[in-house]
């Protein structure tokens, strides 16, 4: 196996992360969104959707999207376990993960991709056809991202990890948006004590370093 | 187990159709969202987030996202399969499902959510602040819509479904797209032989009136 990667994007990172927690290390062949080398006919051909991550297996299968990517993951080698074990707790975690996905790096996704001047044209990942920025669009990211961590501290008041009381992958999913936040100077608020209190344990994760 | 639903809305009916895919029937009770109920305090006490489909359990347990109520269904009756037997199959299942969803379903709501009068200042989902409806976004996701369909019309060449042989969850998600699309006005073109012949034995399944 070996993983198209971007050391800087996130959603490369989410795999990274899910790797190192089930203490897994492959080859990562580097692709650079911001020249464009994903949009190329190289990179086409082995995902015609121009999306990382890709995982590529030994027969040369690609598989894309990083939650598929690490539901195959975990499929393979079961522990530890961070994708659920009954029907009801591989629900929960599914729609935690939705929940962090959907309303916290979706809305900070809009506010990046419509604001750094080298998606201006590109708006929209993995289209080839100009898409301009929309600076309505990352002001409404940007406020839905606020809103989110909001409720994302108030769900960790009582709740040691996202989807309850142990690690998942919607910890990952939230760690990875939390710190992309960071870099886009939109942090979890020093007010904001459980957020917090999560962020700074999950930094200490090994996994965090992937 | 009883199924917070509206019978317009597209997500909902993921949920419907998976049910009626699995042939099992529970009771549903219509939230709508056109009025608001969904953000009234009688739904957030159900579900916190204000969306549709939820799932209450027996317990009182209530679920939502779609994708992970699918995916407690399939747990408790696994057959008729439908998301996916071993690894690989799981993990390419849920990437076609992924694609579906964020390069067919989500363009079509960014359409829908700025365009429809009803939603004028609340475009964004589930949240009780005002957001305007963006012109130009409803405009980015009617044309990354049309981009959608021309890769999917392609995918189904050679494919009798989307993820391969057989009907899978990420033939619902791409169903329920294409049908909501016809509803505004952005239907299957006839041009797109290969797609239209899927839309067609899709619409003869049983589930497709659910």
């Amino acid at each position: 196996m070996k993983l198209y990667d971007m050391r800087l994007a996130p959603n490369p990172r989410r795999v990274r992360m899910f790797l190192a927690e089930k203490n897994l290390d492959i080859p990562k062949v580097e692709v650079s969104v911001v020249e464009g080398e994903n949009l190329k006919p190289d990179f086409r051909n082995i995902n015609y959707r121009g999306l990382l991550p890709t995982l590529e297996l030994d027969d040369g299968t690609c598989l894309d999207e990083s939650v598929a990517i690490c539901r195959y993951i975990e499929e393979l080698q079961p522990e530890p376990n961070l994708l659920g074990r009954d029907a009801l707790e591989k629900a929960r975690i599914e729609s935690w993960q939705r929940h962090m996905e959907f309303d916290g790096f979706w809305p900070l996704a809009d506010f990046f991709r419509n604001t750094f001047p080298a998606f201006a044209e590109r708006a929209v990942p993995g289209l080839a056809e100009k898409f301009q920025a929309i600076p309505e669009l990352a002001e409404r990211g940007r406020r839905r991202y606020e809103i989110f961590l909001d409720g994302f501290n108030h769900r960790l008041k009582d709740n040691e990890f996202v989807a309850g009381d142990r690690f998942t992958i919607a910890d990952i999913t939230a760690f990875v948006a939390a710190d992309w936040g960071r870099r886009m100077k939109l942090p979890i608020p020093e007010r904001h004590s459980h957020s917090s209190r999560w962020y700074a344990a999950v930094s200490r994760r090994p996994s965090a370093g992937a």
